[in-house]
């Protein structure tokens, strides 16, 4: 009943902004609604889905709203979809990612795809348009991974990457799910370098204690909340280690933190911090070398309490706010999970969990 | 009553460690109470205050808690300093800054002050032990501005500049307030660089734009969101033009303020964003080539805003939080203002208002 011209007629926008239909002008992420159709414009690619990753706290709200209804939590997803064209939960906002195959690929995308290849989105499904075909009638309802039918669409400047054949799909997609952080922390650590990792036995800090190593770092100092997470930096089985000092602090306490950083080595030429507690940014400021760098990966960082924290602590230091997105993210990624075994072993037991 | 040691007999630290009295352990910020003993340490320089700018937030909320009643603001005042050793409302959380005159430098302090030299302190009234002498007895209470008598100390690692001679003080202090801004663009902008400086008409915009052009920028495009900011640009009593391009545009709209950048020449290597609105973000990224920089100056800025916006639209771009500190800032922002009329010009007309 749309009045609007087919999306193939309407010349492509690299962000999608040819898909938007309602309000009109907005990018795919503010919109309410997207148009889903399936003939693709050159630039755009066509994706068979086969599985939906809805965010955590977009399930949560879901499964409360409708509490031990497999059948209403369905009919909602549904519902959404084939209002907004896209999987994003109006509640919270949030959408979470999918995999599929490649259908089609037109001949001006610069993604790089061709038909039949396996992979994942690594931008939101909240901007991905999204239509589904079999009612999800292969869905439980009882978690957030949604097998299902049906095809989204990735624009010029969408992003995606190739699942591996050499790697367990739930292995990949940990790794993918964090990929910007190693591959910016490459970009900024300078051979010889200092290095701390606040919250370095997590993924995306395992990841990039990995790529300050890649990187030169002349040492690497991981700190981590407690014992337990100490040991797994230990991992006995990997034969050379992660990191080169385990600090065992609060991040939170900027003075304590930063004492401890100083014993083991410190302070940092490149701080990174991968913990998703808030609270973080004066430690990480204090463990840091003035005209040293730190960045933040957490989703938990002030913004104001980081521009005030560096000031009120004269501290020349350049902040660096961590974009999930670099270019070969994907790929530099995993390859430092394939080639660290360290990393691949702590992946292994996370992903386990 | 305090069984504590004299600050003097306690090793100093340049973050002002020795003087946190309670809880002890924590920054000079996080304190509860502060040591404001005027004997300082060989790291510390004594100021001799002549007037406290309280913060806006501050004052609003001890105006509204005694409406109408001078003595009983003045009391609360009294109080919290009298309590805390500093003054940091407790209410709000919030300081601001003062003005005096060094009264004596310790031989080790490297703020390179001397006795005699009128200056204001750069860091925040909430780090700063502060006493007060003359009961506040020439406050009418009526205006954030606090003359009064006592005295300051700053740490080693404290931020204070010297009053120049040649400038009234609420101008010196209205540079003063933002010169973070212009250091940082300045490290930042390459020669031959593009800037966009969103908020190019306020104070820390103006600056930033002066600094964009001294550091060989080729393109300077001012962004701004109405005709009368427009016209402060366009000021024809300056000889030569602060920016090249006027943009008129909402900041929040990223498709529309991305398209107007880049009529007016766009897109940037470097963004600087000088606009305490919020939701300029994803604005800020999409007027941004790939591979170059985003400046946050805002307060306003959203951190999680900033590293979603840039992975939903692949964009490329080093974000980095505006850090108020940079060695030099002080001077090289009233340098500034000396040298370019048409910042002086915008200045002078910003303070009478």
């Amino acid at each position: 009943m749309t009045t609007s011209l087919p999306a193939s007629a309407r010349p492509a926008s690299p962000l999608g902004l040819h898909r938007v239909l309602d309000p009109p002008g907005v990018l795919p992420q503010a919109a309410w609604r997207l148009d889903p159709s399936p003939v693709i414009a050159p630039d755009e690619v066509r994706v068979r889905v086969d599985r939906l990753n809805l965010d955590a706290a977009s399930y949560r709200q879901l499964h409360e709203a409708h509490p031990g209804d497999p059948d209403k939590i369905r009919a909602a997803v549904l519902d959404i979809i084939a209002t907004r064209g896209k999987m994003q939960n109006p509640v919270t906002g949030s959408g979470g990612m999918l995999t599929g195959t490649v259908a089609e690929a037109g001949p001006h995308s610069p993604l790089g795809l061709n038909p039949g290849q396996r992979i994942a989105t690594l931008v939101s499904l909240t901007l991905t348009p999204l239509q589904i075909t079999d009612g999800l009638a292969a869905w439980d309802g009882l978690s957030e991974q949604v097998p299902c039918q049906g095809h989204a669409i990735l624009f010029g400047r969408s992003i995606a990457a190739v699942l591996p054949d050499d790697l367990p799909t739930p292995l990949a997609l940990a790794v993918l799910d964090v990929c910007g952080a190693p591959a910016l922390t490459s970009r900024v650590i300078k051979k010889g370098n200092i290095a701390v990792i606040i919250g370095a036995a997590g993924k995306s800090g395992s990841l990039s204690a990995a790529a300050a190593r890649r990187a030169g770092a002349a040492k690497i100092i991981g700190v981590v909340p407690a014992e337990a997470e100490a040991a797994l930096l230990r991992d006995p089985a990997a034969e050379s280690p992660l990191v080169d000092e385990i600090v065992i602090a609060d991040a939170r306490d900027p003075v304590g933190l930063a004492e401890n950083v100083e014993q083991a080595g410190g302070p940092a030429d490149v701080t990174v911090v991968c913990v998703d507690a808030a609270g973080c940014e004066g430690g990480a400021i204090l463990s840091t070398k003035q005209g040293g760098t730190v960045i933040f990966f957490s989703m938990a960082t002030s913004f104001s309490a980081a521009a005030l924290g560096a000031e009120g602590l004269a501290a020349d230091v350049t902040m660096l706010v961590g974009n999930g997105y670099v270019p070969g993210h994907a790929e530099f990624a995993l390859d430092l999970l394939r080639t660290t075994p360290s990393v691949r072993s702590l992946f292994e037991r996370r992903v386990q969990e």
